[in-house]
């Protein structure tokens, strides 16, 4: 095991739902200081681990782990912390409850306070549903988050995004042998429909024009790009903590909770953090404009879109070597600010 | 029944099949003249019918019946002309043959001069993929089409857009009740899961964060939208039919016949119709950067994109009125010239 995990013990979740002995998996880089004042939290996005938020973390970049203490909690129903395919009866598989970011957050917010006994992060960041989970922490706790970086994602579920997602879990939904979350072997057929799905949407319509499957990502053909990174990926996953991770991805909202009561504008507005926004310039499912919203309803946030035409991809693990390099600039400019 | 139909006989497909007694069937509006130059050529979408095609036709409209003689083919799969929901055996159901766009224009044309005798167009026009049948057109009897007016699509079926088709079709294709295409009950489960697929691709993300489903179309919720608007319609619709139109989709392309050997920039020099090429600024799937591609290897067209948030319903039957005035207007500058 190359992770740690936090006993979080009995957690009542917003749902209502009370698990017993919740789990919070985490994976650290560098040291805190005796000043505990060089944490970074970097949550993990839909699918991913704290082994897929590598890609940021570095000696040559922003996130040095020579420099800063990096917490990288997973995000529950990813399969490492607390999640549908590893929590026991009667609140196993399908019956594994809805969780929101609220919910994660609150508990990445305990992990750092009673465990490590932080008070202020010098930055939160994120991927995706990681920065959809960074904008949760710097409209929680805004005294506690001195910067913000939330890349390719956004402070809710916009509703086409959530359309998407409609579409994403649909066929997985049909497949019998899904057998409404409680199979005993993976509902294969759904999950690559559902994979084959996803691949017209994680990159842009110029990524596919320009052959980037091919020339970039070094696949052989398009199918085999469909098959190799798509159909491939998901089959790694268990298709209950899939669909759970959908539902907080779908309901991924700064406001839905009793701080903000749906006011979204408000929400925006109470996060104090020096911020840098950084949408892909051609995400399909997170595009720029919701992010100029956003930015135009927080006080000290500055928009600056991924020039990129790798769609979602523009960051996270398969991001490439410029657009990494454009995002690592940022985070360096942001950290020294 | 408010069409006609022209018995093509025996016809040799492009695939190698061949169907003894193929059916196209077309509604006409207007009258041919004497001199039988007043024809206009109008394909339809897919899983649309002659009837879909009204909202571009009309006394106030440049396709003014009193002028203009408009001739509305049926695209075969799309159950009105020859399709697997109509065809007898053995080429009914799933083993309908795969039918080109280069075999429906040639069809087409067929029935534009053996039946009518007509040897020039006035114009050829389309939605969709009634655009790309247009862009068939045009290359294939360059002397015979004056005029070319491409709305929503694109000359060949980009890579990115085959890949959205491929998510379009994976939930049906894994549907049991769709049983290889031989069912005798319709897979009404994989039917709707395909539809709540198309749903986040149809309309722009912009749409969608105006709420102009509900605003505009008139539905109570988004979820009422996905159900009325998109699960609604395609119950109407056969699978295999689905899937024909698709397939004749997805390897749709000008240049993929015996004319242009694949050659792409040589099917699109040939076109010497005037083209006015209008895409959707906000086409999830036939983005206006294949037009402009298109547009700059023709030797008379100029794009045109309609700028609005509808997405790839800028034009189509639900078209909005400022959008299809601002393609009506196109269409009668064109006719004009």
């Amino acid at each position: 095991m190359d992770f740690e995990t936090f006993n979080l013990g009995k957690v009542a979740l917003q749902s209502g739902a009370t698990l017993q002995d919740m789990k919070l998996a985490y994976k650290t880089y560098g040291t805190l200081n005796a000043a505990r004042d060089n944490a970074i939290v970097y949550p993990t996005f839909y699918s991913g681990t704290h082994a897929h938020n590598e890609w940021l973390i570095g000696e040559q970049m922003a996130l040095d782990p020579r420099r800063y203490f990096i917490i990288v909690p997973n995000m529950f129903g990813n399969g490492v912390s607390s999640s549908p395919s590893n929590h026991p009866q009667p609140y196993d598989r399908a019956r594994f409850p809805h969780v929101t970011l609220y919910d994660n957050v609150k508990m990445q917010h305990r992990l750092v306070t009673e465990h490590f006994g932080i008070e202020r992060l010098k930055m939160v960041t994120g991927w995706s549903m990681g920065a959809m989970q960074a904008y949760h922490w710097a409209s929680m706790y805004p005294q506690m988050v001195e910067r913000l970086l939330p890349l390719c994602g956004s402070a809710r579920c916009s509703r086409h995004n959530f359309v998407f997602l409609e579409g994403l879990k649909a066929p997985l939904l049909i497949d019998p042998a899904w057998q409404d979350g409680f199979y005993d072997k993976p509902p294969v057929r759904g999950m690559r429909a559902a994979a084959r799905v996803f691949a017209g949407w994680g990159f842009s319509q110029a990524f596919l024009r320009q052959k980037l499957d091919i020339e970039a990502l070094g696949f052989g053909s398009l199918e085999d790009f469909i098959m190799n990174f798509w159909e491939g990926d998901f089959l790694t996953k268990d298709a209950n903590n899939v669909l759970a991770m959908i539902w907080s991805w779908q309901y991924g909202d700064i406001a839905a909770n009793p701080l903000f009561n749906g006011d979204f504008d408000r929400a925006l507005g109470s996060i104090t953090a020096k911020a840098i926004v950084m949408p892909g310039r051609t995400d399909l499912y997170f595009p720029p404009e919701d992010s100029a919203y956003e930015v135009s309803k927080m006080s000290n946030a500055e928009l600056r879109p991924i020039e990129s035409i790798w769609g979602h991809f523009a960051g996270g693990p398969v991001a490439n070597p410029v657009d990494v390099k454009f995002i690592d600039q940022a985070a360096r400019e942001l950290l020294e600010s």
